[in-house]
């Protein structure tokens, strides 16, 4: 139910990026609300949520609201660049610090709406201060040391250049190919945030086929699901990620920053706190604490 | 717009405290968003909120869903109001300190959550030590010298303790009249808690003749319409009231704490601030700034 009510403010915020237009804005939260009932909660709340985006897109006709927000995010990020570098050289576990970096540029898209760029170093400060409340970073090593294949599903604009530092740390132990939408949702990234931030320089990088908040299992095309069961691992970026691949029946590894109480109380951590999750860990803790409950 | 995703919100909590049935609470939610599209956006958002109220109540058959929080309200009011009471007795300008006072009273919805006897006492001390933003209190001092017949609007249960305190101050000066709803909506006081905190030992009270969130005078009866224009002059307590009676053609004054982003922006003020509002002096100011514009 928080979900429902999630989408009806995500609908007024979409219809305020995609039009200036007041009419147009009404409709979109409108034509929003009236599908809610309809919604098959079963589903994901990243797939629940596209409704309200399609909307905003064909009633604006502007496909891409983002667009410049994205580029801009994608430059402080690039300007940043030298800094995290240099923390991960720097630091006594090269990776584990690369994909902390990864968890905390998940909150690049809080910091950049003042496009404040000493508020984002502050904000990653404040991340990498913390430690992954959910830690299977020693799982994910294990994994890695066997693995010759591993698809990194990205998220927003941003966050790819700390992605992208990730993945260079990743790549010294195994082939990486990185994924980006096919097509725009919300401030996720497409082709071309990869070719700006030289991401297709470092890796392959493929689409999911479509304009999805995450990867709904139900709605990117099989060819897609095919590249992830090829995968001796793979990693997901961000709630959309968590919340459409924390089923997929591979060896699968989340790393997020709990933006919502629902997706924070599913995690088990407070509001705001960062995860790099084993969906195979998790899935044995649940088992064993089943097991130990008479 | 922002008010029609905020009734969604509403919804849910309404829901969640009218009952702990998840099936209920979800038919809580649905029904008001299929409601929102055809709601009149011209109308108060106090007005278009009763909706989702109206539907928590039928739907669960509890009239009453805040009667005990209302209850506890009350008894931690009245346990700081020896302290209350001191304050404005030490005050060099008592009138001014109870108006203060019952601004104060405006924030006691958010302390009471955790029932926090001690969080209420600092929140009260934050406010206190804030000026109001808007301040027309000099205004009300030369109403209050030729009225003769107060109405005093009221609005929370807890608050009603700080405004019982206000009240005795302003008896000095007028005859007062305090209004309770008549039938439960959310916390608002009724004639029960003015029984509870003695108010009716201190002056007269009516009930508005409904259940309404402030007064929407299209709503209330006609003569309670006809009690307001009698008085001389008319206090209003929060939110609700600043949103339908700010129109009211009589001497109006009204006392919140901007609880919403919507509010403030039309207050002038930000988020959280308080002000004592006379509708005539703000009236008069509009209509110098538009006389002063070429």
């Amino acid at each position: 139910l928080d979900c429902l009510e999630c989408i009806a403010a995500q609908a007024l915020r979409a219809a305020r990026v995609a039009t200036d237009d007041p009419e147009l804005q009404r409709r979109i939260l409108i034509e929003t609300l009236k599908q809610i009932p309809d919604l098959d909660i079963r589903k994901s709340p990243a797939e629940l949520s596209l409704v309200t985006y399609d909307l905003a897109a064909s009633l604006t006709g502007n496909y891409d609201p983002y667009k410049g927000l994205k580029f801009a995010q994608n430059e402080i990020a690039l300007e940043l660049e030298p800094e995290l570098r240099d923390m991960v050289r720097d630091s006594d576990d090269p990776l584990a610090t690369a994909l902390h970096l990864a968890a905390a540029g998940n909150i690049i898209d809080l910091g950049v709406h003042q496009a404040e760029h000493i508020d984002i170093r502050a904000a990653i400060r404040q991340v990498m201060r913390e430690r992954f409340t959910i830690d299977h970073t020693e799982a994910l090593r294990r994994s890695l040391a066997k693995a010759k294949d591993l698809v990194y599903v990205l998220d927003n604009a941003g966050e790819i250049v700390f992605d992208k530092i990730a993945i260079e740390e990743l790549l010294q132990h195994t082939a990486v190919t990185a994924v980006v939408k096919a097509a725009p949702i919300i401030n996720d990234v497409l082709m071309e945030d990869a070719v700006q931030v030289e991401l297709t320089e470092v890796c392959e990088v493929i689409d999911n086929g479509g304009a999805f908040v995450g990867s709904p299992l139900d709605l990117v095309p099989a060819s897609f699901i095919e590249r992830l069961k090829r995968a001796d691992m793979i990693v997901g970026k961000g709630q959309g990620n968590y919340e459409t691949l924390d089923d997929f029946p591979g060896d699968v590894f989340l790393i997020l920053r709990a933006k919502c109480e629902v997706v924070a109380r599913h995690m088990g951590v407070q509001l705001g706190q960062v995860g790099l999750i084993s969906t195979r860990c998790r899935r044995a803790e649940v088992a064993r604490t089943a097991a130990e409950t008479p």
